[in-house]
């Protein structure tokens, strides 16, 4: 099976091509640049240098959050067009499950984290078991602090992935590690193999309809809220 | 310092774009294409989405070997000639050793291998211990049986990289595992990283002279060795 996976839920934009379990070819731009500008030319060259026809790809895979709000948008709106462009499969994957992809490796409790703004972080904690990713603790906003106490909890030393400057810079136990930096960010070959690994052939037929995990409103909705109380 | 890395030495086209110890970007393919067409047009692409102007790159990284003989060529020649047209720096690091900067992370062994031919393996034992990377055993050509004999000696469970298949297919022993497929086969940013740690500003301007690490004569040369032999 050919997957094209996506991920713009942060400020790197990755993308990737995979048969199966095969990793055939990885484009990733970590620069801050506009997922709306670069997202669509970042495709065109993969297609064009491993010279795969559009027909030939049988999944879109694409990361749903959470994560910034506009790459989720614009990550999204891609593969929605592309998968009912090319008639194919659309199946979304949590961001920080498909991080925990990066380090497919038994031992240290991974803990993908983004940033979650005024302080917070969107967390969860995975560990590979026998070949297999076991979700310890389903993704939460949480303070640094919160962070830090749901690793302890696990008692085992833990990797931290993802956003995790401001936390780190809270200061870290010597139990937990930042993940090294060629690993720590979004990949578009973990959100294939994460998508691989939940793909369901009926369901994933279904193209439209699939919505973004913010878990945290927006600023402009909490904004309006806020200015509705107001009047 | 903004490095420009390459590895061509085995089927991988990869290359990445490092500032200082940050990946920037990083193209990799791996469909078995000829260097030869790709390598040029990848690294255009990368250039041109990244928007990095061509004067502002410092070193010019090459992996260079053991590998594929003319895998090797390419890559150097075309790292020679940047380095020339830009005037930067250019550092050849050992595609083995970067390849172990692709699981920095203590514990296990890691043992990169690469198909020598005639059943042997180009083999290195590596461990990451305190932040840096310790070299266990050098680079050598050696049997199946050898190599993993060599890692036995070690006493610890080790990971397998590189072009491992001919050595799972043998059986391996439950202490050693093949690092997973994405984590597997050379990176550009590991090149990158590699070549960054034993960076030398001095010997690095010399841009001539650099010299690929074959360890075993090509074909070529042997059979022409075999033929004076007969006549």
């Amino acid at each position: 099976m050919l997957t094209l996976a996506i991920d713009t839920a942060t400020k790197v934009c990755t993308v990737a091509l995979c048969r199966d379990q095969k990793l055939l070819a990885e484009y990733t731009i970590n620069m801050g640049m506009t997922h709306s500008e670069g997202l669509l030319p970042q495709l065109e060259q993969l297609l064009q240098r491993t010279g795969i026809a559009k027909k030939e790809i049988d999944l879109l895979a694409v990361s749903m959050g959470p994560g910034s709000f506009t790459g989720l948008r614009i990550g999204l709106a891609t593969a929605e067009a592309m998968a009912y462009s090319w008639q194919c499969c659309l199946h979304g994957v949590d961001t920080l499950k498909a991080m925990a992809y990066n380090i497919p490796l038994e031992g240290k409790v991974l803990s993908p984290v983004l940033d979650a703004q005024k302080g917070n972080f969107y967390q969860a904690l995975y560990q590979w078991q026998f070949g297999r990713l076991i979700e310890l603790e389903p993704v939460e906003v949480v303070s640094a602090e919160r962070a830090l106490e749901r690793i302890a909890l696990q008692g085992t030393p833990a990797l931290l992935l993802g956003e995790c400057n401001r936390l780190v810079k809270k200061g870290l136990p010597d139990w937990v590690q930042v993940a090294p930096e060629a690993l720590r960010m979004p990949k578009g070959s973990s959100v294939a193999f994460a998508a691989l690994e939940e793909f369901n052939p009926e369901a994933d037929k279904k193209i439209f309809g699939l919505e973004p995990y913010y878990i945290r409103r927006s600023e402009a909705e909490e904004l309006w809220e806020k200015r509705q109380q107001q009047q």
